[in-house]
């Protein structure tokens, strides 16, 4: 996406692709499928379908006057988390709002749709060119969603006794094993975030300084192969490869291998969006919380790398991983040494606001700042996050116990 | 219905009756509405559906090896309580299963349907004979579910900020404001409970003596007008009217009001399977707990009668009440002196098993007695019960603290 | 005590032998064994000992102008649940008042004394005769919290790794062990409850009429050996024994042996009062909740006695068992047929008030009658109760899943 | 304290200095103070005394087989968390274990300090270099309990309705109202954390380069007349001022001014270890929440400083502030424009490993590395913190919505 032109066919362009997806991704969807809510933490697919409209309908063609009508209550239902618009439908009670319905919904996105599209045509500049850094910022904000629609869809079924599969079609994930390399970076002063040019998040900036000792990256994802070698030395059973939070999770949850993972007679199998499938060892692990990642790399004589690190080493343009597009919807065995795509990747910095941060104005200055505490930054996006989505400097966060992501990690370590 | 006849047209007739009417509660639902769950305590409209069905798998047909296809994963899913039967999906997770769809289950239903008919009319003499009890039992279990799903179905709509009628063409339930008088009984020795013949849950038996005091029984219901006068009476504010659990629940629960009440500008309104009406003076007070029932008696200078002084006021045919073949679907002011109908009348007996009770054999004998703990009886039928589903030695039972069922309360008080 | 003389000096002496045997049960306790809360259902001893003196201060001599002077705080810290005398401190943070001390509460006890003694002494007659009931019930509350101080000291030590000894003097509970046998009632109309003279609390009256079916009382009390023959017998593991809310408190607590039982390498031991003991066949069970009480009868093809049963067969005047005096402060094996002492007997009897009950006059109607839901019976006193404060028609009450109480049961069931 | 010395002489005197230090901060505190737990976070006074003299027998006299006996079960019940060491006791426990009784912690004590002196004194070369380190590490564990008596301490009275004073003879904390002005610091490539020579924890390790932008730091704490500006400004009532987790903390708690502030008549009050007092505008503001002191920063234009900018400001010899040798123990007004003293200061920094972080060998390697998720770092020191006990460098650090520190705030602001 180029958003920096004035050429409205391009903006109508992406506007027509991100919203379609959003659809497509819903298709394989019931409408009880999409009503249900498996947990606080996630919404229903049908929820994401209104708030990513609702979103579009409050800070974009709302304050232009150019909005369709809107089911009933929609102002209440469907703001996730903004204080600035007003009072909001608790969170864990999403699954409840039955109606209005999928299909009522739906309607009123392809208003939504239509309405944006003759907005993004016919407005006049002056209104267009106020209103295009929000446009801009609604489809990045649908592309978030996308991912959520998947990664809640996944915990949904997975709470699921016979663990429905969301698609049977889907591109193989099969690839080869591969032995683990490193890559070294000398240290020094180096420069992190985003530049003033081009979209990002208001957490990405402002680019700035950070001095980084010598430091070694893996060169590819820890792998399910590592992980049950981890499980099989008494990884879960180990206080002193812990920090003392993560044990307590450790033992309050009952934690004995990832999220999503079941064991069976014939071994390891893992609920997928292709359904229950045997855990293949040369692929990368996935659904493990930042506590889990963060013993495995003291139990492998390593650590995580600082999102510094992290972006210091990765190309800016390097996206050949496995992404939305490849249609796997599962991390894969790597075939090269992209640093991005399969699994975000826990880093071991929290999530804080980069030197001289300043949230963006009006609500939309909620979207990221009021989360910077008790959150740990993860990187590189994964196999269910669309492909131009993702950037080097791309801040992703998620508390440490969590487990529903499709997170992963990779290696790090001090060189001399 | 009755099932005392070998005649099997009549139970052709009852079986078609009651499966019928469950499809046509749930016809004004859509598949959003039938897949939540609106709390722990109640089930979706969807599960209901499904359990009934599947009651005549696991006790009638299947056992007769006469059951038609069913769903994967029935017995697990559909299982409410019984241990017996075997391990059973956790109860707070029902509304996480969005598959099988409701399309699924409904066909599944119109399967078992032809299936049970044909069992009707060609079983030998000594299956149908073995297997006639389990269906009465079946048509009796599926009355009591008729009740849930509207019940579950208003405390979900209760959750909505809008809250939606189930509804809109129900029949009114205005009616005449009266005042209250009393019923006398001289007390002695009488028999209470269910006679051998006919069909009765297994805890309403054995028939029993029992002793009582002179007492007067109130000749209506507490209406909304009584419970009015209470509140503005600081009921909900005054910790000497109340049980020591009563009080807890009322500051823990912040208690104001009956469940399903809402203050708005214009005075009190009430959540009702028509949609948001006023609450209307004359007619029954409905979703109060025992403990508000109670606390109201002695806030009257009365109290609630036994469920031996209900039982032994109660003409065992006098249902012209309010049930759910008037259609109302709400309690509405009574028009003569039935005892039955219109609101569950918590009495003051802990729900306890009759001397000489005996469970049901087999699995169906965890219907009843497991349940024999911290409960009160209620007596009377609801207008959203059957109206041949109640008699008079009819014990439904709930906790304390529930509000969401049809309940309210009835004034007793000692004689001289 | 014969408390319906006027001759003072009985009073004197009633007073005094009260209050001091309640220090005396302090005696072997440190300041901070006194000061520690096991749970929020057990209070600290410094608690019993400033509360019971309380009662006198508000119930007795405040109103008579008699009080001494109390601590700071008194009236908040130290009443129980008496609404109408105001707010009071809350009950799961007694353990965190350390001011007054032991020593400042001691010298208010003493102070009491004497005010109680001189007040018993000198007061005019009407004034005396007007406080009279409040001290004979100030006496019986005293000896309730007697029975506390010693369950809630008990809770305290079986929370400490070393299971600390509160005396290690105490009298052998060792005895022998007996066949149980049955003793047969006829049933028909009976009359329990206290009569309108001598001491009883409101909930004992009035006296009035039941009808018994016939049935049979086993001549002992459950003991440990019948007890662990449930257990080899899978009775913790068999959720068909088991009342449905009692099976959930199973599987949620863990349940597996009764509470204060622990598991060593030569077989189960149990926390007393004398320290960690051998478990003896021979010994009644204790501290087992109704819901095992209930699951065992069950499981032994029996049932629990209704109180009415029970008070129908206990003779009014058969003290000799196993009390306070008896200074063994464990169940010991019974040597004779007595219904009374070791441990408070379950009954199936749900807690509700008697037909035509009243609640004392005045503040003191709190007592009793605010607890009647929830709750089941218990009969016939323990091994920590005093002697004289039991009757016949006594009704202890606790909630179904508690297990810090001595209590245990005694077998019924139906006679042909 | 100068470590690095072999002069026995030296050693005894701080450890002697040390260990009666402690005693002589619980001398006010009668064994029932000593007993009670405030909470799961705080421990009783009388545990501290032991866990500290545990330490000394763990890691230091036992190895060397010097230890005195030690009361039974100590080392389950004495350790706080360390894993390697074994099982211990559960912490929020901590306040149940009566037994043993402060006296016998007294003497058990004494022993350990008489044996401590001996090893000092007459240990061999080799063997007393050995334990050197670990004796120092126990000397500055022990500072650390010291302030965490007086904050558990102050926790456990502030739960009394009648806040009792730890002490009536404290130093008065009066002192002038001062105007904020602002230091500040052109950035650039500084270096923060020990270095190699002297006491240092290891979190505090290895010393290590930052880069940072221009800023300023004020000169003085933010006052209690600041924060009532805050509060008067609808600070506790603006959810734009807060994090997220933040503003759910105050809506969950129902925060609405720091905690151990009571409003009375005249005024707020809060509660301090000299007892109740009013509250003083001039003073530094304390028991704030890091989500407090971070919504403060926002609303009054500013932020808080790094832990890197904090440390670039602080001069390293500069300890002349309000310590626990000033006796006073509550924050005063600052007389002059030292960092350090009153209050821990928050910082925006996330507690995490400092780059080569290397936690200490053996069992107190758990020391400090496994805290390292979900807490941020404060500096400075405070009015109850031994002047000897801070650094420059010194980290401590605390979860985000704790309050019962003596925990406040500086302001920073980015310069252009």
């Amino acid at each position: 996406m180029a958003f920096d032109s004035d050429d409205r066919q391009n903006w109508r362009a992406a506007v027509a692709q991100v919203r379609a997806r959003t659809l497509a991704l819903a298709a394989p969807l019931s409408p009880e499928d999409m009503q249900a809510q498996s947990m606080a933490d996630a919404s229903p697919a049908k929820w994401h379908l209104a708030h990513t409209t609702w979103f579009f309908d409050e800070f974009v063609l709302g304050p232009a006057g150019a909005s369709p009508p809107a089911p009933e209550g929609t102002r209440y239902l469907y703001n996730s988390y903004y204080e600035t618009v007003g009072e909001r439908h608790p969170r864990p009670d999403r699954g409840l709002v039955t109606r209005p319905g999928v299909a009522e919904i739906l309607d009123w996105r392809r208003a939504m749709d239509a309405a944006l599209d003759r907005f993004c045509e016919t407005a006049p500049a002056a209104a267009f060119a106020a209103a295009a850094p929000l446009i801009e910022l609604g489809l990045n904000h649908e592309e978030q969603h996308q991912e959520l629609i998947l990664m809640d869809i996944l915990s949904l079924f997975a709470r699921h006794p016979a663990a429905p599969a969301y698609r049977t079609d889907l591109a193989s994930a099969a690839g080869p094993d591969r032995e683990q390399g490193w890559i070294r970076h000398e240290g020094g002063l180096v420069e992190i975030g985003a530049g003033p040019q081009g979209f990002a998040f208001d957490n990405e900036r402002p680019r700035h300084k950070v001095w980084l000792e010598p430091f070694s990256l893996a060169d590819r994802l820890v792998s399910n192969g590592d992980w049950l070698a981890f499980m099989a030395d008494a990884g879960y059973a180990t206080p002193t490869l812990w920090l003392s939070d993560g044990w307590d999770s450790v033992k309050r949850e009952s934690w004995a291998a990832p999220f999503h993972w079941r064991e069976s007679s014939d071994g390891w199998r893992q609920v997928t969006l292709a359904g229950l499938e045997p855990v293949d060892p040369a692929a990368p692990v996935c659904h493990v919380s930042y506590y889990e990642a963060e013993a495995f790399a003291r139990w492998a004589g390593a650590r995580l790398p600082t999102e510094a690190e992290w972006e210091a080493i990765a190309h800016p343009a390097d996206f050949t991983g496995n992404f939305l597009e490849n249609d796997i919807l599962r991390p894969a065995p790597s075939r090269d040494g992209s640093l991005f795509g399969d699994v975000w990747q826990w880093t071991s910095s929290a999530y804080s606001p980069y030197p001289g941060f300043q949230p963006g104005a009006g609500a939309v200055g909620e979207y990221n700042g009021k989360f910077m505490s008790g959150k740990f930054v993860l990187r590189g996006g994964a196999c269910i996050t669309p492909r131009g989505h993702v950037r080097a400097s791309y801040r992703n966060f998620f508390e440490p116990q969590l487990r529903w992501m499709f997170a992963g990690l990779r290696l790090a370590r001090d060189c001399a």
